[in-house]
């Protein structure tokens, strides 16, 4: 497997249908590019769907989970990062994603895109509308809205081009 | 030394002269109700005025420190806990707090913010403008919004009875 | 891809040119078994000769970094994970490994060796003496000795068994 | 409270009748020194014995805890740090303290010794047997051994001479 652009998805353990169904699209066009799609790694909510549509076509998915074992993995992930570390380990999802995309979520994902914006990553909303507040503190240009998943990807590749290059190289 | 309530005080590594006094104060008013001071651990901002306030009036103070060795740690921190770990960190910051006051600050602070309210912790803000924004998910009765030290000293009392007695206990 | 066991591959940043063609045909092999190769992702020692040798061979490669940056990653690691944690990433590295290859490495592998017996991983040397000591504390068919590459292949077949059965289901 | 120096006290979770009572006697020589005591927290072992002997005679003593919350705290430790890490907090254990002391324990003990080595901290065996084989690896003049409390004191005031004026300046 060669090298690729690593892609976070963060968001909530529980999620509407409307947010699981975007939140599967996202995972589905992610696979579709190549890229890696990084996540939480539970069995539920945005992780879940993210990493279900990513996994059913061909993508290569990476679970940071925040347990000491395998027992609420989601069986979409296929190689799972135990860090028996809690939330301690979002700071490892931001740190290891090339780019950090937010999907509705509660304080653990509001946390997520405030340590986004500390570790001056590429920053994209996904309807996640609790998160926009936060976005005052961020540099101009590292925090984008959107409101589809081929809007996400769109801005991706626009965001990523001296990333792939390195990676490439 | 016996045990006693621990206060988290977040915020930011830069602050201006008002909320530098303001966390100086607080420090000042934790040490004289004999509670222990915890923070960041860091010489610079909030991190070192509140330890300041807190030391220099016979408190006890522990700062988790984000970095690998003492290099940057607040000579006002009695307690240094060296963790090696970045960001990271701020999970053990709220974790080890019995109620988390939340001073002006960045996106560190907001992340503090956001795992106090995961991990439902009782959390006060002090000033903290941006974080106001992160309130809407709070539990209703825990999260607290005041503009003084004296406040900020009240509310603790309010919050903490059961806790205190657990401790003496 | 599909799931697959992830083997983790232990051993010191510096290497001698016996202990790193090793590790490179450790690697290799890994690689043709269809398995994940885990290590500390560095670019040097044991962490780059076994990365180089899956990577090299059509292996997926992932690499648990220390550092909070990719600057000191190696470039045969497919998906780095930037913990930005030192050496307290040694604790994640063992608990997602299905199987811990210990090689020769200085104190950080024998502290990764310890991880193994505490967390009751099954647990190979493969010519790392210093960790032989070590044993003692071991499970009765927990800790095994090996001196070859082929060895040790052999012994993760046996072991994991169950753990395959498992991830096909 | 003034700063002073941090000695780590590293031990099983279960202990013999003579280790609890030599864990306990160290612990109060510790206090009796003004050194704050640092150890993993919890309720049992060498953990609860040296922190018991400490807080019984006025010491200070901070427990870092691998748990999310108080419950396997001892009642012995007045600053319990808790990291919601597991044994990735063994790793701050060695940072954090000036001096690592090892008392009988199972493979946690032996990875904190390790990093013990890693770290490049001093490192004082007491009767710790099994920790002896990893003697090896440690620089000349940091690794010592040593049978009785009083020993150990004598030997950290010898090893610290250059720490203490640091603190004290």
């Amino acid at each position: 497997m060669k090298k690729s652009l690593i892609i976070g998805v963060m968001g909530g353990g529980t999620a509407t249908v409307e947010d699981t169904v975007s939140a599967y699209e996202l995972g589905r066009l992610i696979a579709g590019q190549g890229w890696v799609l990084l996540n939480g790694g539970r069995n539920s909510g945005i992780m879940e769907a993210s990493a279900k549509g990513a996994y059913e076509h061909g993508g290569v998915t990476v679970g940071i989970l925040p347990d000491k074992d395998h027992h609420r993995a989601s069986e979409y992930i296929a190689i799972p990062v135990i860090t028996g570390m809690g939330s301690a380990r979002n700071s490892i999802n931001i740190l290891s994603s090339d780019v950090v995309v937010a999907c509705p979520g509660g304080p653990g994902t509001l946390s997520e895109t405030a340590l986004a914006l500390k570790y001056d990553k590429p920053l994209i909303f996904f309807n996640f509308k609790a998160g926009y507040k936060l976005a005052g503190p961020g540099k101009p240009g590292r925090v984008h809205y959107t409101e589809t998943a081929e809007q996400v990807i769109e801005l991706i590749e626009i965001l990523t081009r001296k990333r792939r290059d390195q990676i490439k190289s």
